[in-house]
């Protein structure tokens, strides 16, 4: 059994490869990993600006201004300013290059076309200089960012309207045992509904990987062997859940072995999750899951999620770890493996939540975050820093 | 000017209202919120089932049991034991009636139809009792959970397939500004490419509402009036963005008022998004956002995210806040106001990021969070707690 980095760093370093880019409009961007640099095409903002609405001044002798005109955000047009002129401005107008400064009209005094500044003004003050935001040419956003929806209007105040992305992998979400059943029918003794797929299939929605196909395997050598070998010719990412374990009809490690797929690690030295498997055949990646839900969906988080986003190309690929304190005292229960704990960041610090058993999924929907305890903890003090991986919410 | 803190109460306390409710598919559930309790219709699990792989037993009086036969997952079968007989079971298996306890395989002893048990026994032992998980008729998920990927693998489970839920709002963003012209095409002197509709429409599809319509208004009093009234009239919610202060070409204000729009309040103090107003007419919200991108965003985080939700019926309307250590000292500008800070939280603590002014929505791309400061913050020193509501990834 391997430890959680080393499972981890293994991962990782099998899920590089050169993945294909396409173009997509900015619009349907979230969730993608940009496959190069975004140029900015514009300085922005495109001319001096004004942050505030008010008077633009070319400073005089005097605090009295005469004001020659105004420009409202939108216009063109410009005024040319002698020592002492004022020109009327709004926030986002072009201030005209022989004003100064911009006064706020809070500061100022009018009357008539005489203006009289009630407050002391810096040069460049209330002027968003051409180009503070981002120079024309330079790098708006770096080859590798997720984008998320501030980049969507970042770039649209930019101009732009494409971007390069990474193609998603595609994924398959394979599922096994002969008493699964699918929910909508009745539940005969001894079964139970299948519902790993659901459960995957939604995660994985959620990080933005909306085309899962899900495939279904009853427990017998021969049917295992022969989809498996073509969901792994068909797929670049296959995630089966079951059959990992040892039991005499978990099929699904001798059926990857006799298809030829490279084993890269079985079992990895945690709770839960014991049993998760990940090899390689030719550039498909194949995770076995336990089959276990809550096991699984932990699985998924802490592996498969970083997996996917490197495939991608992404910057930073894991979910958000955090210090928390603990918000109560905790023993720990078979602390020779490292532990995932169902929990949940409320008030000043996390909690370690009840029922945290592989096969109940329910701790799950309350959880917002897995503390993460390493191997050989054995009592936790209230109050004591635990590492927080945080959940999508 | 009010307090943020009011001002969030008033937002809440006006999103209330009986909304309509629609049955949609369980695997469609994401983001939405549940109108009802969801009751599980079986007992999970829903037969005594194995834990483990190994062997079910009724306690006899030695160690040594009689193998009287195998139970496979999805079996129906049962068997009577007497005391002192075995039979090997799987993990998922029913258990039957009679036996007392499960061993693990790896504790056991075979030759030929006799297993020596080499671990001390308990009663029910790698036993999952029926309904341990959930029983039938008692509520799996209460009214008011917002369905994450978890709930849909939890309720799958139980056989569900269909959801009662919140009829999400209709939304209308509507941007304001004679000098915003749309991405892609050439910028004209004085012009500015508008993002804060791409932006706002990306952040609500990030939290599941997809259909929102856009709706530009030029800087022009009648239009401004004319284009407001009907689409207050026609959706649930209009988020207008700019046009909220106080300049002459400000029309939103004026044309709210005419309209017959009740303005709960305007103008909150904080920064960035001093200038927000909140209103109704009748059943329709009315949010207006300050222009500039980074403010809009943030109020957009802070009161139009927990309206939506709490409008939704969901229990927890917020986005998640944390305590964490400052990385860094801080010296406050401007601390007048309560401030929301774009930060980034990494290793042990927050750090706040450069680039704060309202106009640069570049700071929000590499934020993950935002740093509360309350009104009169000054100096803050490194390792200081402070409030951070972390933002969605």
């Amino acid at each position: 059994m391997i430890t959680i980095e080393k499972a981890l760093e293994l991962v990782l370093l099998h899920s590089s490869k050169g993945v294909k880019t396409k173009e997509i409009s900015l619009s349907d961007g979230l969730e993608y990993v940009l496959a190069s640099d975004v140029c900015s095409e514009i300085d922005m903002p495109p001319f001096r600006q004004s942050a505030m609405d008010g008077y633009a001044v070319r400073i005089g002798e005097t605090n009295r201004y005469k004001v020659i005109g105004e420009i409202q955000a939108g216009d063109n047009s410009t005024f040319l300013l002698n020592k002492g002129d004022a020109v009327r401005i709004f926030t986002g107008a072009p201030v005209p290059d022989t004003a100064d400064a911009v006064m706020m009209q809070e500061k100022v005094n009018i009357e008539g076309d005489t203006v009289t500044i009630e407050a002391p003004l810096k040069i460049m003050m209330n002027i968003r200089p051409k180009g503070e935001q981002i120079k024309k040419g330079t790098i708006a956003l770096p080859k590798g960012t997720s984008v998320k929806a501030a980049h969507i209007g970042f770039l649209t105040g930019l101009g732009i309207t494409t971007l390069q992305v990474a193609e998603k992998p595609t994924i398959a979400v394979v599922v096994t045992g002969n008493e699964l059943i699918q929910a909508g029918q009745e539940l005969p003794f001894g079964k139970i509904y299948e519902s790993n797929s659901a459960m995957l299939v939604a995660t994985l929605k959620e990080f933005g990987y909306c085309n899962v196909q899900v495939i279904s395997i009853k427990d017998d050598y021969g049917s295992t062997k022969k989809i498996l070998a073509t969901t792994i010719e068909n797929f670049d990412v296959v995630i089966v859940t079951g059959g990992v374990s040892v039991g005499d009809y978990d099929f699904v490690g001798k059926a990857l072995n006799a298809i030829g797929v490279d084993e890269i690690f079985h079992k990895v030295k945690q709770k839960p999750g014991k049993p998760l498997f990940f090899g390689k055949k030719e550039e498909t990646a194949i995770f076995g899951l336990p089959g276990n839900p809550a096991a699984a969906l932990t699985c998924f988080y802490v592996y498969v999620y970083p997996f996917l986003k490197k495939y991608e190309g992404a910057e930073d690929a894991h979910l958000l770890t955090i210090s928390q304190p603990l918000l109560h005292h905790y023993t720990v229960i078979g602390g020779d493996r490292a532990q995932f704990l169902k929990a949940k960041i409320q008030g000043d610090g996390v909690g370690i939540l009840g029922a945290q058993s592989s096969a109940m999924l329910s701790a799950f929907g309350t959880a917002n975050a897995l503390v993460f305890l390493p191997e050989n903890s054995t009592e936790l003090l209230k109050g004591e820093i635990v590492k927080t991986m945080l959940l999508p919410n």
